[in-house]
């Protein structure tokens, strides 16, 4: 038992998904990787904007002294001043520099609010299907996660919420846009979510959070708004990241920001530095905090993501597959023909398509195709995608 | 109760420590920074090497796709080969780029390392005084820290470490050089800790690892050579950043290795992996990741911290202060006057000098001073350290 109990068992849980990784491995040294079809990893193919390499050569040139040292847990004051400016501009909330803590990604940022306020076996809401990613999260710091489906729309069932909400529960963690879904949640259902947590919350004497994890925010078509927690509910968190909208997954630059109102708020801040230290963390990237200030409002060119969505969408649904359009991200979660998604994605697989369970992501009977690839691979994978669900369609 | 229970104590726990860093603050804006002597921090004094600047400036000029995405959680391939290159030429081991994992600096890297090794109530020994953010890192992984004395020159106590070894323990985690004293453990001491940990390995049936923190490796004066854990014991990890000998602490930066024959080596590794990705470190920053590889060999002006090191030495000790002068890093661990080192510090900030308690290491009756910092800072110090001293020496 070289290494511990827990992680060896989470080894051998996530060992079928690295087998299908390496399938796909073996099938593009035999087919040749124009041959396969990948749409399992939702890392971004667009480049980053023209203007992050402008600002980093600028910023590679600059002879300022100690732009590589230690600098105060939170972050840079320039790059929080930078997004409380931001915020304050997108929502109607007055965001100052210290509601801001810039992490390592939002996954940094998550582990970090999440470590603020939960005690060892406190129960955190989670609408399915979900990136999966969040049991690890909670679990690091012994939490436990409520799954709680969402309607077959994937909207938020209130009902079913209202039900999870017990006395352990501490949080409520949301991810508009959704990842697997692509669903955004509009006004409406965030202001009915708010309206349930403010009444629990009065009534359990404490706060429950709404966490909400919005890396696809800017990530949207069709002009859909992505309206704003902070809008609606006080006792919140956003963690996000410039991962999706600037394509810089690999830099792991995030923040996560506190509402303004949030009940004590100072506690919440004081652990949220605390935690992004202590976690090893320590501080965000630096050069990265100073690369993102000027490019909060910018973001790749979403419209090649919504023309690659619109050819899978018109594809899959000209072939007989059943989805929900996605609103946002680069996802697409239809149905599979049959029950067993997991056989299904085999299928796709002999067809050299590449997607990935919905099981993987608490949401059975579906599955899951990352869209931001090359057109060409959507184009090319429409024939394998056909001869696949002849195969089991009714 | 906004934030959890144990945050909430860390927080106060830390108060103290945060108020000295307020009351420097205060003393720098009443009197002046230039007359307040700021010996707290181990942020580095010094510039990261020219060369820096130069493999950075390339970089953002380099047009190849891709560079900022996703990659594998271990790290960039060419980064972890250059890595073992450089540890095959330093050790007399064989690495392969398997047996690294690059990681959000060493803080990362522990994190990574415990987490794949801890099950809840391990136990890890660690020799005092020591680096206490250790004991968060431990907590992180519901690991309990053993600490076990050092000898009064700091060296390790191998009686002590040999009965503090219960089946509860799983590794010893050692920092040469050490922060904060700057003792460098030399090639015969780390034989006799080898021993002992094969020989307690063989008693307990499962292998008692080595986890060696090294980022102060190239920081070393006298020529003093710095002997590797990997050529005395299996069984062992290297953690290491490049924030000290490059100057990058901000940039967070670093790997871990394992030993090329650590027992089921391959499960070790996987672990790592496997944490580095759910500790949402995900992976180290892309861009750091390229910019160290032609930067392995190199590293600050080390003899810049020896002149400051000499300085500080001669002019504490012509006033009568006693200390082990440091084989390394860029601390000075002193006795103080009096037991009671808190006090101690407090009447060297009447002098507007600012050190830590030694007791904040584990090591009462100490304290400690960071002399990363300019020559004019050490010189015009002394008087201050003179007059605190005389006030208290019998």
């Amino acid at each position: 038992m070289p290494v511990s109990e827990k992680i060896r068992a989470s080894i051998e849980r996530s060992s079928w998904i690295r087998k299908m990784f390496e399938e796909g491995m073996i099938r593009k040294a035999k087919f040749g990787p124009d041959n396969v079809f990948d749409f399992s990893l939702g890392n971004p193919n667009l480049e980053p904007p023209a203007s992050f390499k402008e600002v980093l050569q600028s910023l590679a040139k600059d002879p300022s002294p100690a732009q590589h040292a230690y600098m105060p847990n939170a972050g840079r004051t320039d790059a929080r001043e930078a997004v409380a400016a931001y915020l304050r501009k997108n929502n109607r909330q007055a965001f100052s520099p210290d509601d801001i803590i810039m992490t390592v990604g939002a996954g940094g940022g998550l582990n970090v609010v999440l470590k603020t306020v939960l005690n060892p076996g406190d129960e955190v809401v989670i609408p399915s299907p979900y990136f999966v990613e969040y049991n690890f999260y909670l679990d690091n710091h012994q939490g436990v996660p409520r799954v709680v489906k969402t309607k077959k729309d994937f909207s938020l069932d209130m009902d079913a919420i209202g039900d999870a909400i017990t006395e352990k529960v501490r949080a409520v963690l949301i991810n508009s846009p959704n990842n697997p879904t692509g669903k955004v949640y509009d006004r409406t259902i965030l202001e009915q979510l708010a309206g349930l947590l403010r009444d629990r919350s009065r009534s359990l004497g404490r706060p429950i959070y709404l966490i909400s994890d919005e890396p696809y925010r800017k990530i949207v078509y069709d002009r859909i708004a992505v309206p704003s927690v902070f809008d609606v509910y006080e006792e919140s968190f956003v963690v996000t990241s410039f991962s999706k909208d600037l394509s810089l997954p690999g830099e792991r630059i995030g923040y996560a920001a506190v509402h303004p109102y949030a009940s004590d708020k100072s506690s919440l801040i004081a652990g949220m530095v605390l935690c992004n230290r202590i976690l090893g963390y320590v501080n965000a990237p630096a050069l990265m905090q100073r690369a993102i200030i000027p490019l909060l409002e910018q973001s790749v060119d979403v419209s090649a993501y919504q023309r690659k969505r619109d050819m899978l969408c018109e594809g899959l649904s000209s072939l007989g597959y059943e989805f929900e359009k996605p609103g946002g991200a680069f996802y697409l979660f239809p149905r599979t023909p049959i029950d067993d998604d997991v056989a299904f994605v085999s299928a796709l697989q002999e067809e050299n398509i590449l997607t990935v369970p919905g099981s993987g992501f608490y949401g059975p009977g579906h599955m899951r195709i990352a869209f931001c690839v090359d057109d060409r691979t959507i184009e090319k994978s429409l024939p394998g995608f056909g001869r696949a669900l002849k195969k089991f369609k009714k």
